[in-house]
């Protein structure tokens, strides 16, 4: 007689909805780190408001990214069957990578315009997209190494071009922080070129036997 | 052979689920732009409390925004049957817009009684109140336009009708971020009275061949 | 043939989904009104800590509150069979005083300690717990007046007794705020007392013809 | 005839969805008490980006300790059968020790570096650990004394090895706060090593009659 209930081995239903939860949250705190700026009579607010393009920027950057990702975390986590007690906890280490973005976006809002920490504060930016692209690159190599989490239908093609896609992707990244040493403002551009790349649809996942 | 699964074209539940979630945490962030009143000794905090009027009437206007947003997402994602990339894309945009909200609600509580900065703020906050409208036709617009994602048998007509007053919605929206330029307390009060007309329950969905 | 769909007058499951994700929300907030005690060098942190003692006190009257009004918004959401547009608005301005507690709680925190702010901080304490005691009112006489959304098997008399009920709490929060004018302290005394009361499990439902 | 509907005793699902919810808003908070470090002309941005490792390390041992409470939440929440008011009201207290977390957290890394207050700092944060580990025992001896409201099948030898396993997280974390009063380093890695133990899988549950 198992000892086990079929409950004892979920599905990732649970996961997902509080996944979502973090998400959603991390996603909608972004905002507050746009503070109200103070201005002193005589100042104008309008002008207060326009020198705040830096916070604007850093919010739609780190807003599209963690959008994105919700997106990819639903889309990818249809191809796993099963959850395990290592998996759930590689989701809190990616989950605590969504999390984090608001800090580096905040510094990255109130340095970017002050040329001395320009650099410092975009190498915080740059790790802190690296961080979750690394993250995920764990989530779907412990998942899909030896079919150990992914549906064993899956066209072991497929799989392997979703794992260098995901190599790339840290390696773009990584690329990333190392330029942010020489010019931060490069390294930026190569953040925004590559997130909005991701904005184009996910590839359809194929399965053995599929033409 | 099919390479795809019924589950790659997925309905809207789960990006109601999050839009939920967004929905939630963006309406209840809110009250934290209302700070307690710092006094002096001698100072009186029912005063103090008094003059915080414009946080007050702003938090109930971006509350009940945010609230009719809510009801009709869900009143017309049901109208929608399917979902792709792009409308995932347009969605989280919609969702920046719901989650922007805080922002300019915190600046107009902020300065609606400073008569230098007034104009200034009460043009943010009206374009932060365009800025949903703009998502949200988009939403429509996408959805709508050779039934993409709405349901087939919907009636032209009433398709019509929502076209109409989605595009009746910016144009109020864009008519009081211009007259805010003049006129602060013009602007505000025809969000208001606009906000409230939203209040009313919304039209329900006619169907081909329904009398 | 009619105009409408099943889903066009929908159940209480999204309404009770969305109000969760609020009331989570409300209720985890209430923490960052805690401020971290910012020390001078040579004073003392645990002193600092122990002098927070209203802010303590405060947060879990509040987080019971909001607990509370959670439990019985499942309960009693369960006797109600349908929604309408109308009962929706209520519900956001019964989520609104939810929301809105954090605010009142930070303040009371802040004042308690202070003798000639503390009239004003319980008096607004206490408004902010009768807010949504009479929001809830609101929704259960919209709900059950001529059986418009509830369960028309409901047993009269149990539906008499829990408006009765409703009237009650409404009457104790309205003389708390009342008695918060000339006595603070006896005010919040009946707030706590009155919260522990509630800790007590909530009746059960009756229906015609159950003996 | 009963007066009792089968929906008048739930499950466990809505006390699970709602805890969730706060498990993701407190576990996402977190990062909002790490503030963006504010820097006078001529210092270095990355030496006071570096100076807040206190900040980092308070905010991966506690976002680890939510993330394992979630999944703890999860797992044996499927040993309850049913729920009651008590129950409801016990995981309420259990939630309100989950998000009380980030102001122990924000409180430690402040002034983990202030040699006077570090002490001070250390026990706030070791009871802010002790808080959760016996709220989570009271809800275990609650549902499983008794089989309240327990699977009746378990294997009570496997109910007496949770028992004790919770029964020594709390003389840990207890421990923790008595040595915090003589070393807060010994303290904190008490609470460290054994978060560290807790990233190993829980235990499986066993039924009676099961090999």
């Amino acid at each position: 007689m198992t000892t086990d209930r079929p409950s004892a081995e979920p599905g990732t239903q649970r996961i997902e909805a509080f996944s979502d939860g973090v998400f959603a949250i991390a996603i909608t705190l972004l905002i507050i780190e746009i503070g109200v700026p103070l201005i002193e009579s005589g100042e104008s607010l309008g002008e207060a408001l326009l020198e705040l393009w830096p916070s604007y920027g850093a919010y739609v950057l780190s807003f599209t990214t963690i959008g994105i990702y919700w997106a990819n975390h639903h889309a990818y986590f249809k191809l796993f069957l099963r959850t395990d007690h290592v998996f759930l906890m590689i989701n809190v280490f990616f989950l605590m990578s969504i999390a984090f973005l608001p800090f580096p976006t905040a510094v990255l809002a109130e340095y970017l315009q002050e040329e001395d920490q320009r650099q410092t504060a975009a190498t915080l930016y740059t790790a802190g997209l690296l961080f979750p692209a690394f993250a995920w690159l764990s989530i779907w190599l412990y998942a899909s190494i030896g079919k150990r989490l992914t549906d064993p239908r899956l066209d072991p093609a497929y799989v392997r071009s979703l794992t260098a896609q995901y190599l790339f992707s840290n390696a773009v990244f990584g690329a990333a922080v190392i330029a942010s040493f020489w010019s931060p403002i490069t390294a930026l551009s190569i953040c925004v070129g590559f997130t909005l790349l991701y904005l184009l649809p996910p590839r359809r996942p194929r399965y053995v036997g599929s033409g």
